[in-house]
């Protein structure tokens, strides 16, 4: 039923790349299928102004995709002067999810950036960022333990996100573009390695859903977010 | 237990006043308590290029605050030079919304603009935009039927939004600025006269919310809205 | 002979609602007409920095209008990413003017910014802002007093401002948005109460205007604002 | 009794040269005493959108000031990424004065710009710029009209403008920089050969001025405004 | 010598992956060594309105860099709202080097947009762009051969382009980022495939070169160049 | 041959008008042919942030062409938002090539901003801003000696620019605007007055160049900067 053949339940092929780049202290290539985002995590010892003297750290991200990630070019967001609505949207729900992630306390007063670029897209490119910016995450964490910068890695519980949606009638997992171009209802889910949600973003594309309906779909999430789990905890060998 | 000393399952006082302004083709002045709101429509027989010569009209929504809306003084987008991150979030969430209660088809090659302007906040900006833009769209349709440029209103199907939150541990209905700064978790139901679901946007502010909250929190939702419908009618004389 | 029927020295309905926002120390609704524009004026107790050191506060203002204030939309100046020149001239009048009310050396290194926002147009925007901004300046700054900052209100002269012009070869005093429009000569004339000039700023529209056509312009003006000010301490209750 | 023992009504040497720059249909360099200003006016036979299809044209103008026309460096407008308030305040101005010199309906669909930018200053930028701007603007027109695109120079009156103040308790004419930072009152009045005002803009900068030191300024005025006309057409050998 | 302990006239390990993204008409990973940039080439059929009518075509570039392709993060520029100067004049350069590769008339009324984008930076980002550029478009051009868009390929000479630098006194070609931050002279050579110059632009960065070590430096441009074109035509298959 | 009739290796008339405005510590107009191009040095005793404490002063320059310079109006950079690539790349080249000719160290913790503002164009602004600064630059430098702030004019040596390129086949000097805009070969060359290079801009407008022609153009660039040096020398009566 689905375009790429999978099962409803069926995550693409989801690949991790570690290191991809050598300057940032994390850098990971996710790929979700065809969609591949470069997650580059920075340490800074800087914080905002507004969080100084709290004794705390903190967490951001950044999201842009290269003009010629999707099947027509965009207009580079740096040339015509500003980010735009959706690049703004995601970015704010990549960071809101990924400081879920750490004890902000722990981390001290130093803060990260996560950089996610999408080199390619083909749908899913938020779930992407979140996923494999956990990663580039503990990555960056762990070099700070490393360096004696911490006593021990600030993250308290690894986050993941998928994408859910009703296609032609039926709730299915990890939509790729041409199901999402589609699809009836289209939900980002990003939860905790123990089933805790952390942010629930679910639109109806053509017509309202029901109670059943989303109900259907969080338990598909539910599943995704396992295999997610697992494979970033394959990715970093623990 | 709540602050105001409201049920859990208690809107604030909701007050509707039509015609606010006298420019405007639907203009509604929104209060859910403290917060109030001005949902101005605007009516054009311009539709954005990408649209052109496709038989269907478009909504769009724009939202911004009085720079002391608030208890501290925000500094002015249009000095600053652009709308932030969280107006852009805002501004899409409503748009998405309100598209969702009209046939686009029937409205024809028109567009209507839905400015939301926050005179006052205390909390629930975004749900009291959608909840009184929407009666502003409905007004605004209903004088284009009028002036015999359309047959019939092509507002198929009310929307209502309304904010549900975990506080102290309890799940309870439409927030107001001090609960929402101590929630644990804050979600923005938006829905339509039939209990369909329109969009859900819940975030995890201090721990992972697990399913049977967000059940709970779905239910108080539906009540909230049942309430927004039947005052949006009531306002309109439905 | 004026479509709105007044005398030719007759102002228009002159309405003031104090605290009409809760958050702002000081918030006036001021209602020349149709024209209702919302002054709100905060304190803060920083200086800009090239004031600092200097003993001395500062009041400064700024002008906005709501898109659909007037009888067709205009472009959210925050969206169109700058403020045009009409806002930048009208907010640098309000600014200078409500500055001479105030005694900068008895208001120590504090500072007042009046938001005046037009939720409403109808001609006389930046005359209504200044009346109705040196009303929520004084209740700012008494409250400032109140609080004990300050020993006494630094608030040294009312000042109002209204325009004149010629309208179809007369002097009338309070344009409204018809007359405006069609207007031969418009003049914004700001003093004090005193009878002193803060700002006159004349402008022949059609043809240029004669000295005696400004002697008799300014005489309307000054018995408007001996009208206006009436109206500012009687909202007071001074 | 003046820093530059100019007596009260008397004028800063004024000197205009034609034809400064080779490209522009009109080119003036006017110099006030101190303050030199280029004023370049440029034919075009586009029109503004807003005006097309009916049958008249357009003059319009320009500001800028070079970084260091001033005594320390201003930040360079192109740098900082937008014109200040100053500075789109005074371009409105200069184009209201030069379009109330021109027969709009004589020019046809045809458009002028006047670029004002001031090589040096020493106080009456503004003055000059239209000043030397009407000659620049004339000899645009003439060259239209030399090449058969116009029948007759559609200039229907010269205009010219000049500043006055109140400084040490007296009012003088034409301030210059010393004199400008300490007066009390400042007021820039443009008129034109008939003795008609087109533009009046006064502002108290220490007290507020009354009638009589304002019917003073205007005298004044009128006085220098005669003399600048008088030079107008000596340079252009009228 | 060289901290890289390459000979003075010897590339870096250069690698071409042709087909790096699948939406790209042509799109190619070029690596320097560390250095490796993302080049896709997008084929449109619209013209810049400046060209339109004159029956030949465009090609223009875009560069950007991933904010942590560098040592330290640099600012994303769309964030920071412009493009700075650097990248202006690097994109600048790679678009007129790749013009001169191509016959304008034959590529017809079509453009091609060469986006490149910097995933890893040590050094000769700008020859690398323009080096892989060249592939990109090569592809995109043979594309629309293939569909029959264009009778033969328009590319009428491949161009490339390296670094040369005097580096602790000694002439060196393609220098890596260590050497390029303590060099004394530095110098991009862009040159087509018979040795023709089509951009040269040096810079002494601690003293003044002579006429010799140009000369020098230009012979080791050219020996890289044939290196370079090989490396091209290989990756081809031609 | 050429359209001035000059010979191949001929500058156009150099002339130069120190202390052209009177607030600038160093202004200098200079003009090669009709190209006129004002240069103001100022002298702050700011450096960049990134400069503080290394005991080093910096050369800053910036560059803007007033809007009728050229033949036909170009738009206002201050009013578009923004500087144009061009911009920026000249500004760039002239502060590197003043920067070459200071010893930095020598400057003390002062910074000097070259504005060079072009007030009429025919052909290499770049070039004469860079001449014409070099002596603003001196007179400003010899005014902080004069006050006692510097014991020696930190100007090592003399810098120069001027343009060649292939004209009609032939190496000519200094072009024009009618032969730059015909010209094959463009090329910028910076030298300082020992004959050591600082900057060689070299672009392919037609066909690529070959070496012989380059070392043809250097040579005949050799012999300009002479001249222009020379007259550099005799304005400042060295």
């Amino acid at each position: 039923m689905r375009p790429s053949e999978r099962a409803v339940d069926q995550l693409r092929t989801i690949k991790v790349t570690r290191n991809f780049t050598c300057h940032a202290e994390g850098s990971v290539l996710i790929e979700f299928g065809n969609t591949k985002v470069l997650c580059n995590a920075t340490v800074s010892e800087e914080i905002p102004r507004w969080l100084r003297g709290q004794g705390q750290g903190w967490v951001t991200a950044e999201y842009g995709m290269l003009p010629r990630a999707t099947h027509t070019r965009n207009r580079r967001e740096a040339a015509s002067g500003k980010q735009g609505g959706r690049t703004m949207e995601i970015q704010r729900l990549i960071a809101r999810s990924l400081r879920a992630a750490v004890n902000l306390k722990t981390l001290g007063e130093n803060s990260i950036t996560v950089d996610c670029d999408v080199i390619q897209a083909d749908g899913g490119t938020r779930t992407a960022s979140i996923t494999g910016g956990c990663i580039a995450l503990y990555d960056a964490l762990q070099k700070m333990v490393e360096a004696g910068k911490l006593k021990k890695n600030p993250m308290e519980r690894f986050v993941a996100a998928i994408s859910v949606g009703i296609y032609k009638g039926t709730p299915v997992l990890d939509l790729d573009y041409p199901e999402d171009s589609d699809a009836e209802t289209d939900m980002n889910v990003v939860m905790d390695e123990n089933g805790g949600f952390i942010e629930v973003q679910g639109t109806a594309e053509a017509a309202p859903f029901s109670a059943e309906e989303m109900s259907n779909m969080l338990a598909l999430a539910q599943k995704g977010i396992n295999d997610l789990v697992a494979v970033q905890k394959e990715a970093l060998g623990l």
